[in-house]
């Protein structure tokens, strides 16, 4: 290309919104991508890869020279760089965090060692700070010096001499604060933070409750380390949602929709294997009852029936309990108070289903016995179904196992399995009532 | 209570962060809480009440005396308010708006028209605008002057004389220009902008995707109408991932974890017994296989784990739909093409799961034909299952039937049905095979 149209592709293309250059960017294939580094500064570089997807950027990376890869990553905010750096070869870490420069290097190495998921991993150290002794016109020039790296301006966080974090003051305030005042008397000094090993999902709720723009995150002597900005929160509640209603549903929450039918069978085959064989569970107990069906095989019609309601009352305790534990309402409401209450509610929709399907199987099949096992079986099965909802998640909970673990199908069948239990155990007692 | 004790509540209490104030607030008593309302100023409560459970707010208005309640609500912000007021009794709403002073009644009247999820519904009209003709000094004044009553400061957007919205300017730039430019020289004409009549979480995504803290709305003619602040799509964000997670459950997006036994168990009794006629077709298909059963009593045996296998794969299927459906990822690679791989995963994981049972079945009965009944079973059951979870919601979505509706007990009660018409289907056709 001549140098003209070089000039012409920066004016056009530079104009445009960032996310939108990434998104221009991400449908070119690797030669123009290449070209296009080649037009492009580290920093105009940077905005781009702050905003494609995570799960390319290390195909982009490689593909740079390193040592323009190296200035690219130095240039972005450190968050955004260490996000991409997680997923990269460890090698390929090392060598780009080598050749760049001293300070990003050391800002970046020490966001590596955050564990994912925490307020720690999710933070930044670009944020702004100055002293409680400051006056208010110091401040000033200090956030104007820092606003070019900083990552929001909005909110100047103050320090004392520990560096331990005192206060806090919006630029608002900032801006309307008389020139020669203190800091220390304009600040707000109720500060909320969340700790650095926090989950990442405490820091999206606070950010959600006290409407905040960035939150500072400290370690557990106060001094501060970084902030979370909203933006990154945005996508925490985003991935955090995504993973929660994947794992209801049976899905490995790391399913795009983009993999290829073979990766989506591949992710989705543990589970099924392990479900069938849980399957397998509940086929050989219902074989025990061969002689009880031989003789009345109707009694086989309902076992569909029975089976879903257990699943599926089973589904709803268990979504109400992950999510009263997400948003920390159970917590504040107590296990006991939830557990009795989910047993209440089987026992009344117990009671409705119940009552309901005796008349309906009764007039149907002209039995009421039979209509009565069935209705008794459905009462039975959604008070220890809805039981089992709510429960089985709190234990997993105790046990420090994620309770969204504890998925829809895996629910089903395990009450699948307590149903049939009730409903055969049931008949085969009574059999001779429902054969008369 | 002495004045000196009012003066040491309202010293402590208005020192805590609004949402703190609220959350004591809550937990008082109706007596302590109207001493509270006769401590503080309407503005002072306009706070407390922007903090409070949405669904609780309109006791709090019940309970203060009329005028005081209407100044509270006309110092909110407007889109608080109006969230506020859309819970309330129509009569109620009109009286306040009687009392309330002109300016904000206007407003509120205005918001209160917009569809419920809409951008217009989110959005506050609370925003600093400017002329692109004003200078930056100017524009600063102004800025100062409307500060303390709008939303945020962050941004100011450009109108021309048609008022139309022809660009934005960030604060952080409004500080750094010089004091005598035109403010058209200085904004940035690259605007990104919502309908009024936008879905609200179209206006999430936005946000989410390029990283805004507010997000002009505007009409058809690209007048500006109001804003929308990224605290209320935190909010938003929130709320819909909640419908969707209870919706794949089959529970009702509003039941809370503060509802009562009855309240709940009133909230899923019309889903449950939904399912229970659904259940009673299953049952119905099965009798009428009754005479195959009575020869082949151990065919019984699966029905569960073949119900269930489609149950779940149909559940997946769905899952991988709707959040595709919500990302805009569907859109963007077209539906055919997701059918398509959706089919191409059920064959994969039906070929898989269909080997495995037959071998296990075969072992396990000595009925190497027996097997082989399951098998093909799993692996037609599997492939329809799977396409039925991708296409219904595709369907409901075509029908502009919000597929998040096609909830997980719908879809695997569906998939019931089909299962136990393929199995029994295959059993009745090689009845002579199975029982040699």
């Amino acid at each position: 290309l001549a140098n003209q149209q070089i000039d012409q592709f920066r004016a056009e293309y530079l104009e445009l919104h960032p996310y939108d250059q990434a998104a221009v960017f991400e449908e070119q294939p690797e030669e123009v991508r290449k070209q296009i580094y080649s037009y492009l500064s580290p920093e105009e570089t940077a905005e781009i890869m702050e905003n494609v997807d995570q799960e390319n950027a290390d195909e982009y990376f490689t593909e740079m020279y390193s040592r323009y890869a190296a200035q690219v990553l130095a240039e972005m905010s450190a968050d955004d760089a260490v996000d991409i750096l997680k997923e990269m070869d460890k090698n390929k870490v090392a060598s780009f965090i080598t050749i760049m420069e001293k300070e990003a290097a050391d800002e970046i190495k020490h966001l590596l060692h955050y564990e994912d998921k925490t307020a720690g991993s999710i933070m930044t150290t670009e944020f702004v700070s100055v002293s409680a002794a400051d006056t208010v016109r110091e401040a000033m020039l200090h956030l104007r010096a820092e606003a070019p790296d900083a990552e929001t301006i909005y909110y100047t966080y103050v320090v004392d001499i520990d560096k331990k974090l005192v206060g806090v003051i919006s630029l608002r305030n900032l801006i309307i604060a008389e020139k020669d005042w203190l800091i220390s008397e304009v600040m707000s000094d109720r500060i909320v933070s969340v700790a650095v090993g926090d989950d990442q999902e405490h820091a999206a709720q606070m950010m959600r409750d006290y409407d905040f723009l960035a939150l500072p995150v400290v370690d557990f002597q106060d001094h501060i380390l970084g902030i979370i900005t909203v933006d990154d929160i945005l996508d925490v509640m985003e991935e955090e949602a995504d993973e929660d209603y994947s794992r209801l549903a049976g899905v490995s929450d790391t399913e795009k929709g983009e993999d290829s039918a073979f990766v989506s069978a591949r992710k989705r085959l543990p589970w099924l294997v392990a479900l069938l064989f849980l399957g397998m569970i509940t086929a050989s107990l219902i074989s025990r009852f061969e002689s009880t069906l031989s003789q009345v095989a109707i009694l086989a019609s309902f076992i569909p029936l029975i089976g879903g309601m257990g699943g599926n009352t089973g589904t709803q305790a268990l979504a109400v309990a992950v999510r009263g534990m997400a948003t920390g309402d159970i917590a504040k409401r107590g296990k006991m108070r939830m557990v009795l209450r989910e047993g209440l509610t089987g026992m009344m929709t117990g009671l409705s289903c119940g009552i309901v399907i005796t008349i309906v199987v009764a007039i149907w099949q002209n039995n009421v016995y039979l209509g009565l096992l069935v209705g008794l079986s459905i009462f039975a099965t959604l008070i220890i179904a809805t039981l089992a909802g709510a429960i089985i998640p709190l234990l997993m909970h105790k046990m420090k196992i994620d309770p969204a673990i504890a998925s829809g199908p895996f629910i089903t069948t395990i009450n699948d399995i307590i149903s049939i239990l009730i409903y055969f155990g049931l008949a085969t007692a009574f059999m001779g009532l429902i054969t008369q």
